[in-house]
């Protein structure tokens, strides 16, 4: 299970703390995720990371639905994002909304940052622990998220789609 | 567009004919490939290649159904199958029928030749030719097979998962 809560940042001064935490920068990504329309809590979704030349299809499942800090998560590399997304609308998935982001990604000792700049929204910092004990990674997502000057006033429990929908309608 | 006649063929034989015409032997396949279930003339799989540690997700669309030889093929190299497998599953589709071969794969003059041993159908002899004009396509598919000695009769116009259900409820 991927356990994630994401929080609103100061992009240069939260890289900075992180960098200061001693964690080992992992890559930059240029993003750009495909979300297709299917009912909540389920999402499809295709990633291009431009930069690195990679694709992936994602399924994911939402266990806390209005929380979402936790997934049930399936992942695979994909040899070319157009023609998966070609196969997605052949088998009659309509697409939804497209996110664009740059991704900077730290790790510390089994914890990853993923520090987004996401177009249209702003800086979110994403903390992340693979595990089955969901308090054990929530602890210590809090205790680098504490370590970091971030506090439950900083989280964003949203979905970047549901923000970007959320700022089309306003 | 995938232009392809299948041929029931005596395996050996028609290996022996094949490499006389000085065709290249590209490679080796042990294909283990799932169909899921969608409706005629759609069709969705997943393909392992057990012996290359490779696999592929497919959609096709059968341009002449019942004859079976035009297909608007779009394929993906995978990183995982069983977890393509699993999405698809997680997505609402159910898995229909397992087709298992070993497969040698010829090339002569932009045609591929694919020499197939079936697990519980015997053998078969695929010539493809990928082009838009599909007249043109026929006419170098039929030149090779007549000088493979193959004729009308010997053309098998099911497809493997058709043989192998008619199979099951004989």
């Amino acid at each position: 299970m991927e356990i994630e809560i994401k929080f609103r940042v100061n992009f240069e001064e939260i890289k900075r703390k992180i960098e200061s935490l001693d964690a080992e920068f992992v890559r930059e990504e240029l993003q750009e995720d495909a979300y297709f329309y299917i009912p909540c809590p389920k999402q499809l979704r295709v990633r291009k990371i431009s930069n690195l030349n990679e694709a992936f299809l994602t399924y994911k499942e939402i266990k806390d639905p209005g929380r979402n800090e936790e997934f049930d998560e399936i992942e695979i590399g994909v040899s070319d994002p157009d023609k998966v997304m070609e196969i997605l609308r052949r088998l009659g998935f309509k697409e939804d909304v497209i996110v664009r982001k740059r991704r900077l990604v730290y790790r510390l000792e089994g914890v990853t940052f993923e520090l987004n700049n996401v177009e249209g929204l702003g800086s979110f910092l994403d903390i992340e622990v693979i595990s089955d004990d969901v308090k054990i990674a929530k602890e210590k997502i809090w205790n680098v998220a504490n370590a970091l000057g971030l506090s439950r006033e900083d989280v964003e429990p949203r979905l970047y789609q549901e923000l970007l929908k959320e700022k089309k309608t306003t």
